[in-house]
């Protein structure tokens, strides 16, 4: 079958509310730094009523990865479900509005479209808070065939072994990739995703998952080893592939017994590091879509990865595609 | 009676969706650069379409305003009708989060809040097309008239002179207004708002308004003259004072006879001029409220809209009340 995407990704479909925060601020609210915590309607209202001005744009990891392929020239499709509202109009117009395909049913008359409020301390790290609203209620149904069936890569995001719909729609969607030879990502998203559900991703990696995409506190937490060599191994023969972003030390990529190490990108500032994983597994997947080295794949996603990290959003604000021809990628 | 609030303002609740827009864009889609137009919820559907990603911020000029006052440090209360939806929400929070008073009840199961489609162009020039929604559903009921009575200053947006029924509010608000010995500030707000309500707004102007603020286009379309220094004559003796803008050829007050020159901040980058007016506004009248002079009101209105036109969105991102003590004002 022809393809049709070079990704098409399964994920929440989240907008997001982002507005600067101090330290002693996530004090008061009980909040840890650099998570992301699911939380209910009510405790949504008690935050976002201390939060101060926002902004709101669309996110969810893998829409934002979504965002990131559509940026960079390539062809993108997106499963996730946004309710019958305004911040759904939002999601889908935004969706769309870069090119790529946005897939789902909306929800009527239940929950309200998913929001995450995200606090951004000065040194740029987010802490997330999210109310799942609508994007808890994914169902296989939401799964089209034929979007599955026409892409590369097929994107999974971790933060959907929660709901237990989701999963089952993630099940289709890996049964339909294999049946198609289609190759299939998972991002491990959170290291309390990993916690709650260890046993349950390992299983489903060395059943489903060719590439893992993690930075060093899920893999570590996944196999629950105190350091990051510990974890390569550990990750070696589960997925044919696995790719670790570390942060300022760049990003290590298992594949087989081989390891290539890429380097962080200089970023002359971190504002907001919201979207820097969506970012990197971005510019990877398209690469390797593409049939390019491994080295190029990591380093398309250094690269994506330290644009979002320049400002507020977790979505490229300039062209990737003309950001990668002016570095020569 | 104390005055609660240095500036309580009257304006249409919008949330402005801000995305990047060249000059073909705007001729395909027949917009006129710089211009605020009015547009129907088809044409909004429409031209949203057509529209790249955006950003979701609260906005609307008066509020802006009024949002510039509390950053600088003031007291701000702001009357205008959002729907009860998600976007009305935004707003309401955004308004409180910065300290402000919001007043007005929620609209029920009519328009939806209102929103401005603002295309930026790369020359930092905003093109706005605003669906009002809810915004235009103002009656004198949500003028509380507490609010007017405890204002120094009540500020009124010239937006508002299209729907009868918010020119129905302004008249309660400037009678109230009036019968406390308050003063009466209004901006023009658009040279087609002027061209559409010329002889309202003099009339209103004559006979309620002490500051009138517009910028060149405005003015000279008031007074139907072909110059600026004509239109200066013009405006002399119809209000107590007029404060207009001129872009990087700063701002001319005229207070009677005497005329007070002030200068622009320097600005490294015109980014989005959205705001600019209005942040002007903001400084002027916090300095006014305070009893300052009016080359200290000018300059603190310049330094406000200085801050705005760098950045991207109406309202400020740091604090103006900061800023204001490390220029020395």
């Amino acid at each position: 079958m022809t393809t049709l995407y070079d990704v098409a990704a399964i994920g929440n479909a989240i907008v997001d509310v982002i507005a600067p925060a101090s330290d002693a601020f996530l004090d008061d609210q009980g909040l840890v730094k650099g998570s992301m915590m699911l939380i209910d309607d009510d405790r949504a209202a008690g935050l976002y009523d201390a939060m101060p001005p926002a902004e709101e744009v669309s996110g969810g990891s893998a829409g934002n990865t979504i965002a990131g392929v559509a940026s960079l020239g390539g062809r993108g499709a997106f499963i996730g479900k946004v309710a019958k509202d305004q911040l759904g109009d939002v999601y889908a117009h935004d969706m769309q509005a870069i090119g790529a395909v946005f897939s789902g049913e909306r929800l009527e008359g239940g929950a309200g479209t998913g929001r995450s409020l995200i606090n951004v301390t000065p040194d740029g790290e987010r802490t997330m808070c999210t109310y799942l609203g609508a994007a808890a209620r994914l169902t296989p149904a939401d799964v089209d065939p034929t979007v599955i069936e026409a892409a590369m890569i097929v994107y999974l995001e971790g933060y959907l072994f929660d709901p237990i719909d989701a999963r089952r729609a993630f099940a289709k969607a890996t049964g339909l990739a294999r049946a198609s030879s289609r190759l299939i990502a998972l991002s491990l998203s959170d290291s309390f995703v990993v916690e709650r559900h260890r046993e349950a991703l390992l299983g489903f990696i060395d059943s489903e998952v060719d590439i893992v995409f993690a930075n060093e506190a899920e893999i570590t937490s996944l196999f629950q080893v105190d350091d990051f060599d510990s974890a390569v191994r550990a990750v070696r023969g589960r997925a044919k592939m696995a790719a670790v972003t570390r942060g300022a030390q760049g990003s290590t990529i298992v594949a087989g017994d081989a390891i290539h190490q890429i380097d962080a990108y200089p970023v002359e500032k971190v504002v907001d590091t919201t979207g820097a994983g969506d970012q990197y597994a971005a510019g990877f997947l398209l690469a390797l879509a593409q049939g390019r080295s491994l080295d190029h794949c990591g380093r398309l996603g250094s690269m994506a990865a330290t644009e979002v990290i320049g400002h507020y959003g977790p979505r490229p604000q300039v062209s990737l595609r003309d950001l990668a021809t002016a570095h020569g990628l």
